[in-house]
C-alpha cells in the first residue's frame, strides 16, 4: 500500500519546481507550512520518514532532513526520540477573511469635500528634486536614529519660516517635527495629561469626532465650547474647568471666522489664570486671498500655546509632515512622547522639506495655489449667485472651504442625499456640531480638490435643492 | 522734541530695506512684533500716530495703517476709540534658551555600539530610483489621506514577502504599516490596554528601558521575565499574571539564542490559556549566516501573536518604516489607534519600499549585507581569539551583535570606561538587565556599523582590559 498523507499521496500535496529559482528546501518548507496551517495536514498526523519522502519526491535525504529540522525549530513539527515526526498542535490558523475591495469613491460630477488641497497640483518634480538633493548631501549619520524632535536642518528652516510668515515666536530647540496635525494633537494631549489635565475643550462647531477620539486615547475628556461671531466663547470655556482648549484662531474650522483681538487676549489671560494651554491648529493659514493672514496666536504667548502646523494643506496629506511649537515647560515631555511614539519622523522626508522651503520652491508653490484657490472660491461665489441666489455664503476669503447657509425650510440631510444621487458630493454642517444638530441647515463647501468647471456644473446640478 | 519710543527714535528701532525684496509692510510688521516680543517696546507703550510714523520712515500713511491694523488683529496692539494705539499686554515672551550644540559622538577608533546596521551601505541610488518610480506611477488619489493601515500596494508586497521569507501567516488585510518597532510596540500595547490588559512582561535580559517607557505611556505595568538557554521562561511568565509578553523568538535580544521548539509551543499554549498575546519583535531575522532563519512565531499562531517588523536593521533606521501583523481580534483596534496616532505612514515612502521589494533590489541588498556582516562577525571572532582568548563569545551566527563574556574578576563598568578613554566604544550588558546588575560581566558587541579593520584595531587596543 502506498504512503498516504492527508488522504493524498505526498506528491499530490507537495510539488517540486526545479526551474523557478526558489531553492528546493525553501519550496518544501513553504508547502509543508501552508499544508499544516490550512489544516490539510492535521495536528498529530504522522509524516513519512525523511528517507521515504526523499524517494517519493526525488530529492536527497539530507535535504528533507534539513527541511524537517527547520520546521521542527519553528514549531510546526514535533519529533520524539524513537518515534515518527508528527504535525505539532496549535499550528493551525483560522482562514483570513478575504480583503474587501478598496473603498474608492464613485465618480462624481463635483465633490465639494473639505480638508483636502488640490492633489493634482502637488509639485511632484520639485519634491523629487528636493529628495534627491537631500539624499545627495545628507551625512551618513543622518541615516541613524536621530533627535526625536526631528532633523535640526528642518527645525531651523521651519522655525525661520514660521517667524517670517506666521509671526510665530519659533525656536528650533522648541520645535518638534511630527507627522501632521493628528500626531501633533495626540502628542499635545498626552503631554497635557502628564501635567494633570483631565478635560480638554474644543470649538463647537469644530471637529468633534477628531477631538473626542484623540482625547479619549490620551485619557482626557473632551467638552465642546460654543463659537460665536468673534470666535471661541472664552467665558463659556472658563466655566468648563478645562485645562486645555483646541482652537483654530486664524481661520476657525469650519465657520471661517477669525478670532477677534479681544478674544485673543481673553484666551491667553484664561490660560495664564488657569495654568492652562491653548492648542492652536494653524491648519491653512498659508491661504488668504484678501489680506495678510493673521499671525499665529503662538507669537503672542509662546509659553501658553502649543501651535500645530502641517504640510497636509499646503502640499499633500500623504507626506505626513508637520510640526509642534512647544512651550518651554512642555518641550521635554513632548520630545519624550515623540520618542516613545515613533523615535522621530523619517529623515529623508524632513531634509527634502527643508530643501523645498530653503530653495523658494515651497513659496512658489503656495503663490501658485493661492491663485488657484482664489479663482475657485470666486467660481463658487458666482455659481451660487447665479443658480442659487437664496444661499448665503460665509467664511473669510481664505483656505479652501466656505459655509453655505441654506434658506429656512430646506433640510440638510435631504439635500445631501439627493445631491449624492445626482453625482454631487455635498457635506452638512451637522457632522461638525457636537450635538449633531442639523439645524440651522448649512453645508461646508470644500473647493480645494474640485476644478472651476466642476464647481459650476456641480452647483447648477443641485441648485434647485438649495432653495 | 522729537518723537521718542523705547527711548529711541523710531528710525533706530525700525529700518526699511527697499532692496531686499520683502514687502515694506511685512518688514514693518515683523520688526514691530519682534520689538514687542523682545520687550524693547513695553506693554502699554504709546505708538506714534500712523501719520507721524509714515513721515519719519518715509512710507505712505496707508501702509502704516495697514500694518497697525494687522498687528491689532493679531493682538500685539490695542486701539480704543479716541485714543492712541498702544502695545497690548501679554505680548512678551521669555527669551528662548540658546540651543545646545548637537551631541555628536566623538571620533572613535572603533565603536561597537549595537542596534545599528551599516549606514554607509544604505542603497541610496536604489531608494531614489524606487521613490522616483513610485512618484511616477502613483495615482493622484494616493496623495490624499489614505487607509490608516497603509498603502494596499505595500501591505500586499510585505505580506507576500513575510509569507515567503519569514514563514508568516501574513494577510494584507491584517497588516498595518507603521513607523518601525517603536510605533509598532506603542500601538500594540495600547491595543492590549483596550482589551483590559494591565501587565505586560518583557524578556530579561532584553530592553528594559524601552519596554518600561512604552508600557507606561500605554498605561500598563511592565514586568521582567528571565531568559534561560532555551529562551523566555514560560513558567515564570505564567506566574506574573501578565496578559502580554514582548519576545524576540528568532534571535533573542541581546543573548542571541533562538527560542527552543518546546518553548514556542509553551508560549502559545500560555497565550491561549490566559487569553493573552505575544508581541513578537522580529527585528533582524533577515540576517543569519549559518542556516535559514527560524520562521516567525506568528506563523504558528496568527491569532495570538502580534508580529512587529521593521526596515531599521535591513535598510536604515531613518526610513521609519515597519509593519504589524495583527491577530484578527485586534486588527480593527490597531487600525483605529494608528489613525489616531498619525493617520497613516507617508505614502510615497511606502510605495517606494514596495517597489524596492518587488524589483528584487531589497533582496539583493540583503544578500550583500549578509556577506558584509558575516565577514565582520568572523573578524570579531578572530580578533578576540587572537588578542583576548579568555573572552568567550556567544550568540547565533546571526544579526549584527554578539555577547562577549568577560573572565571572572574583570569588571564591566571599568572596562567600558577605560576603553572609551582609549577611543573604543564598548557597551555593557548591565543596561539590558532589568536589575541593572553588572555581573556576570558581559559586553554586547555590535558589529553592524564598524568596519573589519576597525574591529581588529579596536579589539587590539582594549585586549589587555578584557582579561
Amino acid at each position: 500500500m502506498p504512503v498516504q498523507w492527508a488522504g493524498l499521496s505526498p506528491e499530490l500535496l507537495l510539488t517540486v519546481d526545479r526551474e523557478g529559482g526558489e531553492r528546493l528546501c525553501a519550496q518544501l518548507e513553504r508547502q509543508l507550512r501552508d499544508a499544516i496551517r490550512s489544516g490539510r495536514l492535521q495536528a498529530g498526523e504522522r509524516l513519512p520518514s525523511s528517507r521515504e519522502l526523499a524517494r517519493i519526491l526525488g530529492l536527497s535525504r539530507g535535504l528533507v532532513q534539513d527541511c524537517y529540522a527547520q520546521l521542527q525549530a519553528e514549531g510546526y513539527l514535533v519529533t520524539r526520540v524513537g518515534s515518527a515526526t508528527r504535525v505539532a498542535d496549535c499550528a493551525q490558523v483560522a482562514p483570513a477573511p478575504t480583503t474587501p475591495p478598496p473603498g474608492g469613491r464613485p465618480r462624481l460630477i463635483a465633490d465639494f469635500r473639505y480638508g483636502v488641497p488640490d492633489l493634482a497640483s502637488f509639485p511632484v518634480a520639485d519634491w523629487l528634486w528636493a529628495t534627491r538633493e537631500a539624499a545627495r548631501t545628507m551625512p551618513t549619520a543622518d541615516l541613524d536614529y536621530g533627535d526625536p524632535r526631528g532633523s535640526s536642518a528642518l527645525r531651523e528652516v521651519v522655525a525661520g519660516y514660521l517667524r517670517r510668515v506666521r509671526g510665530a515666536a519659533a525656536d528650533p530647540a522648541r520645535t518638534v517635527v511630527c507627522s501632521g496635525y493628528a500626531q501633533g494633537l495626540s502628542l499635545a494631549l498626552r503631554a497635557l495629561a502628564r501635567t494633570g489635565a483631565r478635560v480638554v475643550a474644543y470649538e463647537d462647531p469644530g471637529g468633534p469626532a477628531t477631538a473626542t477620539a484623540a482625547a479619549e486615547a490620551a485619557g482626557l475628556t473632551a467638552v465642546p465650547v460654543p463659537v460665536d461671531e468673534d470666535g471661541v466663547d472664552v467665558r463659556a470655556l472658563d466655566a468648563t474647568g478645562a485645562r486645555a482648549v483646541i482652537v483654530t484662531p486664524a481661520h476657525q474650522w469650519p465657520t471661517g471666522i477669525v478670532l477677534a483681538p479681544a478674544r485673543r487676549h481673553a484666551l491667553i489671560e484664561w490660560a495664564e489664570r488657569r495654568d492652562a494651554y491653548v492648542i492652536e491648529d494653524d491648519y491653512d493659514a498659508e491661504f488668504r486671498y484678501d489680506r495678510e493672514p493673521v499671525g499665529a496666536l503662538q507669537g503672542l504667548a509662546a509659553d501658553r500655546v502649543i501651535s500645530v502646523g502641517t504640510v497636509s494643506k499646503s502640499l499633500a496629506p500623504a507626506l505626513r509632515l508637520g510640526w509642534l511649537l512647544c512651550p518651554q515647560a512642555l518641550t521635554e515631555s513632548l520630545t519624550d512622547l515623540k520618542r516613545i511614539a515613533d523615535r522621530g519622523s523619517p529623515s529623508l522626508d524632513q531634509l527634502a522639506l527643508a530643501r523645498l522651503i530653503e530653495s523658494g520652491r515651497y513659496d512658489r508653490h503656495l503663490r501658485r495655489m493661492r491663485t488657484t484657490y482664489a479663482t475657485r472660491r470666486t467660481a463658487l461665489v458666482s455659481a451660487l449667485a447665479q443658480h442659487a441666489p437664496a444661499v448665503r455664503l460665509s467664511g473669510l476669503a481664505a483656505g479652501f472651504h466656505a459655509v453655505a447657509h441654506l434658506p429656512s425650510g430646506v433640510e440638510e440631510r435631504g439635500v445631501v442625499a439627493e445631491a449624492r444621487s445626482r453625482g454631487v458630493g455635498l457635506y452638512g454642517m451637522s457632522a461638525c456640531r457636537s450635538s449633531g444638530a442639523e439645524s440651522p441647515a448649512q453645508l461646508i463647501m470644500g473647493f480645494g480638490d474640485v476644478t472651476d468647471r466642476a464647481i459650476g456644473e456641480g452647483i447648477a446640478a443641485v441648485a434647485d435643492l438649495l432653495g
